[in-house]
C-alpha cells in the first residue's frame, strides 16, 4: 500500500477542494485479538462529519483486514466553502 | 517527513505491545482557512482512548501545520491485556 500517493493526487477537480485523509493502522502483537480499527471507524467518520459537511460521493474509505494489521483509509474532498460547519 | 517509517519500527519492547497510529493530513486548496487537523485532534484522541485503556507516556502525538498542508501523528502502545476497555 503507497502511502504516498495519498498525499499526490493530482489537482483534477475544477472546483477548488480541500482535502482530508486519515489513516489509521492498529498492529497486533498476537493474531486474533480485538480489530480496533473496525471499532474505531463509525466514530471517527461521525467527529469528522460533525466538523465537515460532507457530500457521501465525495467519502472513500478502505479498511484492509490482515493477521495482525488492519488498515482503515479515509479520503474526503471538501467543497471549498464547508470546511467546518460552525463558519458555514 | 516519511510515513512509511510509522509502520516499520523495530521491535524493541520486551512486553508485546498493540500499536495503534493514526494519521491525519488536511490539504487546503487556499493558504489560510479552517484547520481541521486541530479541531479534530482532540476528538479523536477522546475516541481513542474511549476504547484503549491508554498510559499517558506511551501516546506519541505530533501536529505539523504547514501554510496548505496541516498533519496529526498519533502512535499508541497498548499494552496486550487493554486492548477494548469492554474486554478487559
Amino acid at each position: 500500500m503507497n502511502i504516498f500517493r495519498l498525499f499526490v493526487k493530482p489537482k483534477t477537480a475544477t472546483t477548488a477542494r480541500d482535502r482530508l485523509q486519515v489513516l489509521l493502522a492498529h498492529e497486533r502483537a498476537s493474531v486474533g485479538g480485538n480489530d480496533l480499527v473496525t471499532i474505531l471507524r463509525d466514530e471517527i467518520l461521525a467527529v469528522i462529519s460533525k466538523h465537515v459537511k460532507v457530500d457521501d460521493n465525495k467519502v472513500y474509505v478502505k479498511l484492509e483486514r490482515g493477521l495482525q494489521v488492519s488498515t482503515l483509509e479515509v479520503d474526503v474532498q471538501i467543497p471549498f466553502d464547508r470546511t467546518t460547519r460552525r463558519a458555514a
